[in-house]
């Protein structure tokens, strides 16, 4: 009876990280992430899009219908749809995610999933967020420093992609990976899970 | 003999298209677009990145080797060394290119490719762009009006990528694309002609 309680108050959090290299710090990120949500007593769906072999392309039969016929789009559409809150890791690439995160965002944020049109256009009239009420966290983990080239993953993530569709969204980028040394890390660890833990606070019961 | 010197005295393009919609406008800027260039004496390598069947995704062991091993990929990333510019077509999505693009530009922008380091890290001092006096030229086609978005297309592609890259680069985008007649269609087609003329000029003989 506790445990059914506990379930219905607990949030459902989406992570996914998209890195292929092994041992990367946004892995060691992801697995801290996903310890420190379990014990905050949330339940935790986590997708390696890498290890999931995810199909990032959006082809013209896709784009043109109203739904995906991909069993993996569907669930992953489903959970979107579902959860309280998405958190993500991936490095930046050329100010961008990876190209198999981009199509995860492609394929998943869809019309019906992720937006709504009232009209034929995508003017403000017409554009419905349906994302409303959810969270979204992104970090990022990047080789260059914070001068050297323009903040664009922050504005991707919370202005162009989450934000857009209605959801409270902050992307954090850890700057100059490789010149940090095990301190920097582990700091940037503790900021990680005191981040997750503001936005996604313990329930009562967990 | 002629013909040998009209050669060594054109430029050599590479143009790619990444939109997956039969008849959408992108396809007809790319198709305008070969058809200058050829008219102005250059020669253009086309890639059609849907039609090509491009694989995106930048797997943990490309990522450690020093060169791809996938053919395609190789003969991409040798077009982009000898060209004299790249002229680029994409839709909007989510304030970034498709991901196949992505994927294009994951793969093929390769350190010893785009860019080389001289040390360990990606700061200022070790970053040597490698494509340095060569032309970018990327059109972009977006549902969304100017005020809606921010202008992260053009900064992504200028300072993110070609540019980063030493390119000599610029982005267009065609905003509202939803909401413009043909009148305006047909002056966008115009202004790319113009562009292409103006960056890519004639060559004596050609």
């Amino acid at each position: 009876m506790l445990t059914n309680i506990v379930k219905n108050i607990a949030m459902t959090i989406v992570e996914v990280i998209c890195n292929p290299r092994p041992g990367s710090f946004n892995l060691a990120l992801s697995a801290q992430a996903r310890d420190t949500l379990d014990g905050l007593g949330h339940t935790v769906i986590l997708h390696d899009l890498y290890k999931e072999k995810f199909d990032p392309i959006m082809d013209a039969p896709e784009l043109a219908r109203s739904f995906s016929l991909d069993g993996q789009v569907q669930v992953y559409c489903r959970e979107l749809a579902a959860a309280d809150g998405v958190v993500i890791f991936h490095p930046d690439w050329w100010g961008q995610p990876p190209a198999l995160l981009k199509g995860w965002v492609d394929r998943v944020f869809r019309q019906g999933v992720a937006y709504d049109l009232d009209g034929d256009d995508y003017s403000p009239k017409s554009w419905k967020p349906l994302l409303t009420g959810k969270k979204g966290l992104v970090f990022c983990t990047s080789d260059t420093g914070d001068k050297e080239m323009p903040r664009t993953l922050e504005t991707l993530w919370t202005q162009c992609i989450l934000g857009r569709c209605g959801m409270n969204a902050a992307c954090h980028v850890m700057r100059d990976l490789r010149r940090t040394d095990p301190g920097v890390r582990r700091a940037w660890i503790s900021f990680m899970v005191h981040t997750l833990e503001e936005w996604f606070p313990r329930k009562q019961g967990a």
